[in-house]
């Protein structure tokens, strides 16, 4: 068994393999893209969304992956195929010292298996309690949306609590914008109408978040992606956390305020629910 | 011969070794700092000034470093007894994934030789022309001065310009304020003072910069760390980017202007042949 924990082997570059280049560009400068992906006994969560977020990102970091073959290998790769979390970072590959690329020889690829996360139920069942990070996430327009292996503030603010009282951080932009959670992306529900934050100056594009969108505008609910600030939240009827590892949770208690599980949160995880045995 | 072109073997962790694994946070999250070291015939140009950044870098990121250790392991590597240029990197180490930093086992330290840059003569004794970038420098004040692996804004940045036209690029943070070269700190000169950009926002402080300043002020020369805009460049006497690659370089054109090589650009070249054989 290898040493994540599961019985599927990591892939270095299509091939059983778990060790890379110290002179991969993905440690030199965080250079490449990653996806998290959630394997349900229905098969792999938003496969589709995922690949697309990778291809955006790779296209956006001018990383030339040679898509359609790094497409295949992902599909080809066995972990998709039992539950567990499947990791696929794509780097710009090997180069010598400096920023510049032209020398780099790659895409490096790897795709490992990873144990399900072990969240208690109530979390999704009763709500969340969530942290208020000062780590603040600053403002590019160019890596905004993507996945990108650039993730020191996802870390800082994660270090800022580590007690079980709080399941996820609240983040803000370098201008006090509501942007994410450290590792969600969240919605606010105020008088019927759904809202997201707009991701176009910080934050990632969760695909869960993509698909849940999607959802509420099929099923006519309102939707709106814009700016969102403190005083919106507090001022909101609900509010929630998503992303495709564990669904939807819904925020029971965030500052001086509490709220109980809300009706639109409630619809999220049912539609889950319908498509994939978390 | 390692495959980085010099006879010096790359150290993992203190021992001869060129891989790591898949999993350490310096991929996954460029969760760790660096450093690029100039080893000259006089030896590592700045050795204790590199060794007090990284370690500020590490205390910033929360990243237990044995720092007694790691700087006897530096101090140990054969590559800073010939002259070339050595790279250290230090990550926080291999962890499961995730941004939470409890269960990570580190840190990895990674030691490796490159070649010299060969850089024409004339960059130094002419001046070098300089790219304006597009890509912004975001405003993160703990992660700004840091040699953190969170370089994709230098990465973009790079890509901007691929022909031998220009030398080094300038780039300004998401305000517009003027930061930093893509690989190197920059002066300007006016009216006999010396002005750097302040770097508590954005940018790297270089240590060629660090020791450029305690020069100037020792020798009598009136220095300013302070805010700079494109309009203090125009009306700059003369500008320079350093490193402690490179040593000085000025600047001969920029935009629609052009400089002779200027007085303080001679001397702080001259400060630097004084010690060390570039």
């Amino acid at each position: 068994m290898p040493d994540n924990g599961v019985d599927v082997s990591t892939w270095f570059n299509g091939q059983p393999g778990d060790r890379l280049s110290v002179f991969d560009r993905g440690l030199a400068y965080g250079d490449g893209v990653f996806e998290t992906i959630r394997i349900t006994p229905q098969g792999p969560v938003l496969l589709d969304f995922h690949l697309q977020r990778m291809r955006k990102g790779l296209d956006r970091l001018g990383i030339d992956c040679h898509w359609d073959s790094l497409e295949a290998e992902i599909r080809a790769y066995p972990g998709l195929r039992q539950p567990a979390v499947v990791k696929v970072v794509c780097t710009r590959g090997v180069g010598g010292r400096g920023y510049a690329t032209s020398q780099v020889q790659g895409p490096t690829r790897v795709i490992s298996t990873h144990p399900l996360p072990q969240y208690p139920q109530h979390y999704a069942a009763r709500g969340v309690s969530i942290f208020s990070c000062r780590q603040r996430l600053s403002i590019n327009p160019t890596l905004a949306g993507i996945k990108h292996l650039n993730r020191l503030e996802q870390v800082l603010a994660r270090q800022e609590w580590d007690s079980d009282d709080y399941q996820e951080g609240l983040m803000l932009d370098s201008l006090g914008r509501v942007v994410e959670g450290v590792f969600s992306n969240l919605f606010l529900v105020r008088g019927g109408r759904v809202i997201t934050p707009n991701l176009e100056q910080a934050g990632v594009e969760g695909v869960m978040r993509r698909w849940l969108l999607d959802q509420f505008a099929s099923q006519g609910v309102s939707t709106h992606v814009g700016q969102i600030t403190l005083q919106d939240i507090q001022l909101a009827d609900e509010w929630f956390f998503c992303n495709s590892v564990y669904g939807v949770w819904p925020v029971r208690q965030w500052e001086n305020r509490t709220w109980a599980v809300g009706d639109m949160a409630g619809r999220a995880q049912q539609w889950v629910m319908d498509h994939w045995q978390f």
